[in-house]
């Protein structure tokens, strides 16, 4: 009680602070200095998104994962308006903060991509490929041509290809963090899920690109359709072909102008931004492009980058102690892989800053007003029984594991299916009742997944 | 030879995309969608510029900081336009880009004042103080009152002040890696001279408050000064003192929601931009705010949080191998000591992605033309000469030491010199042909320092 009441304190403190710094600024800054108070103002909404995300991230506290938080904490904060506080409106106005939640989310997709694996992928096999195809086109064809016109009945056939779109794709961040939570990560069940998870979002991203082309030049024809699926296959599959024989020269003749962290950092983040800049030159989503820099970039090719800070303290140590040889080489292993294992660590902090803005800015979107309405919230049930029943039923067309836990570990969809809206609303093609509806059924599959899992597997033993 | 040659032929390489692109860019990608293509182009432009960054960190193959290289490089793609290339003119236009920029000084000094200590200024004690003070004051008086009028005759008085305050401060990081390099961060003369830097700093972000509050008022008057120097000295004690307490408190009650390193990240970024906006808003510049929420942040407010992955290595390896208790105590500490430091390791990633923007964004500012002016050229060197004599009095204003090494060890000025002309520059107050001088010098200063040293301290032995 204690805990919360502090917690009441600090956050009625930071909002009483932000209300009268802001009522300050409105005299003082704006009226004096124009660009340096803007620079210094969005500084300041960067420190209050970060800040109500750390506190949305309280869900953990009752087993649900921090993006949700974010989410929830987003839709409060853009729906203060409607009890008449003003105070938070000019984020969804100011450029710059919309800049780097699109910046956060390519650092995201980069992230995934890095974490994800193409010899992994291999492994994984033929009952991962199959729940994964089983898991997007159901729920695609489910949304697009059955409940999307039947709940939804008069709407733009865009808009139920968007959908569609946003039913398809499980989060990966989600499904690994579910099973990581649950202790679960090395059952066949979680490597089918997460297998299939990898497949899944470059399913997605593939079905993203088509989508977006149909309605960005407005007319379909399988021969388009076929191209632009080519032009997708190609630059992923191209990208990740010619990136293995590149990645690696670029990496060891990077290294000879600098071995340091830094290095190793920046061209990550070149290729990622690059390949991010190319993939829209050809029509893709950015985030397409950076999702195919992380597949890329694998750590092997920066064995010739080395941590001089973590190479220091292992020699410390074993300067220091009587170590026998067994010791010394467990050691040399760990720092090894830690050092493997850096490249993710690198981008983490990065993605601390920037994705956290993406997914607060996102919630921010929501209009509360749409929920209020019975109907909308319906479909938004109707809509999410349909992305849980899809997925289940991938679950069923593999055997010789438990399927419920396959199938409800596909369930989560995340950042994926939020960019789909974002897009399609972006492009015009999503009303602001069908955002609305994708939200909440990212919320709820995000929601039901975790105590379901939990219990499935519980029961399994 | 042949390591050259391919350097010439990546980089060619990828300055022929870039102009490829640009052209397909212009005709595709901006006319069909305006935002998506601007913000496209924007992740384009950051990665060309921390690809130039790390071009430009060549320079540390022949013994020179990389922000020299940076500077350099910078200098180099900004005048392009002088032989009809304006494939990178987009850059100096982009709003965003000039955010990021000034985002990475935030940053750079939140990193700085991290780095700081406060404990550790009052080790180094009197010559320290005595070294910082001669060394800010001499330059100071120096600039302002003699070679300014003296060399640029006619100018307003504002200008002279922020010539004379653009020499005051050494660069923190530019010392301490020349020291570090050359293996003597140990000697009397090195400690001595990081504590004068440390101290040196303040005094030149004090001289900063109240320079640019004397141009952005128009007048002067001792009680003026002495408000805002109060002002500032209460600020920056007045948050030091006060974040001694309410950053253990705030630290201890966050890492109840998270205890993970993402926390950590958030709070010491949180800290740091909310002050540099306070900063803002009381009327100093937002690095100052961000160099005391460095102060005040020392490791040990989040001992409350544990790096899992470092642990978790740990423990995996004293559990593989037969270890005495003396090798366990040994790695235990070690960790110990990794994740207080992991603090500014986090930091460090966000800095390798901003940090670049402002320095190269701070070359290509300068503009070439002007250097061709044989006058401008003399004026800069002799300004160089004083910023030079300058600090080497202040290190024979102590005794004991070889004062020769503390003096050229005070020699180096960088960031904070930068961002004086910078804002000088923004606030109307320093020419362009000023603003090449005092770049000029910062790169001489830093450049003729890394020998000298080199040099002084062989004698030595």
């Amino acid at each position: 009680m204690k805990h919360k009441k502090r917690l009441w304190a600090y956050s009625l403190g930071f909002i009483g602070f932000i209300v009268a710094s802001q009522a300050i600024a409105s005299e003082e800054v704006t009226a004096e200095a124009g660009h340096a108070g803007t620079v210094a103002l969005t500084f300041l909404w960067i420190a209050v998104i970060l800040f109500f995300a750390k506190i949305g991230g309280l869900v953990e506290k009752i087993g649900q994962p921090a993006v949700l938080g974010e989410l929830v904490i987003g839709v409060l904060l853009g729906n203060l308006a409607l009890i008449g506080i003003h105070t938070f409106d000019p984020i969804l106005e100011n450029a710059i903060i919309k800049f780097l939640a699109e910046l956060g989310v390519v650092i995201l997709l980069l992230q995934i991509g890095l974490e994800s694996n193409i010899g992994e992928m291999k492994k994984v096999g033929l009952p991962a490929f199959i729940v994964a195809v089983v898991g997007v086109v159901l729920p695609f064809i489910l949304g697009t041509y059955v409940v999307g016109p039947w709940l939804m009945p008069g709407l733009d056939m865009n808009a139920y290809l968007f959908l569609g779109a946003s039913l398809t794709a499980t989060s990966v961040g989600i499904t690994a963090r579910v099973f990581k939570d649950l202790g679960k990560l090395q059952t066949p069940e979680a490597q089918i899920v997460l297998g299939a998870a990898v497949i899944d979002d470059v399913l997605g991203l593939i079905i993203l690109a088509v989508v977006s082309a149909i309605v960005t030049i407005g007319a379909v024809s399988a021969g388009m359709i076929g191209w632009i699926l080519a032009k997708a296959i190609l630059f992923l599959v191209g990208s990740i072909i010619l990136g293995q024989f590149i990645a690696p020269m670029l990496g060891k003749f990077f290294a000879k102008i600098q071995t340091g962290i830094g290095m190793k950092f920046t061209l990550i983040i070149i290729f990622g931004l690059v390949l991010a800049y190319m993939a829209q030159l050809i029509g893709l989503a950015p985030i397409v492009g950076a999702f195919a820099a992380g597949l890329i970039l694998d750590p092997v090719h920066f064995r010739y980058f080395k941590d001089p800070k973590i190479v220091a303290d292992v020699k410390q140590v074993l300067k220091n102690s009587e170590t026998n040889d067994e010791t010394a080489k467990a050691i040399n292993s760990a720092i090894e892989s830690h050092s493997r294992r850096h490249i993710e660590d690198l981008i983490e902090p990065v993605a601390f800053l920037l994705v956290p803005i993406f997914f607060v800015l996102t919630g921010m979107e929501v209009s509360l007003e749409a929920l209020f309405n019975v109907p909308i919230l319906l479909v938004a049930l109707a809509i999410t029984a349909v992305a849980i029943i899809g997925k289940l039923l991938a679950g069923y067309s593999i055997r010789g594991v438990n399927r419920n836990i396959v199938g409800f570990g596909m369930v989560p969809r995340g950042e994926v299916g939020l960019i789909f809206a974002a897009i399609g609303k972006g492009l015009g093609v999503i009303s602001e009742e069908m955002f609305s509806v994708i939200v909440i059924m990212v919320i709820l599959t995000t929601l039901v997944a975790p105590p379901v899992l939990n219990w499935l597997i519980k029961r399994q033993k």
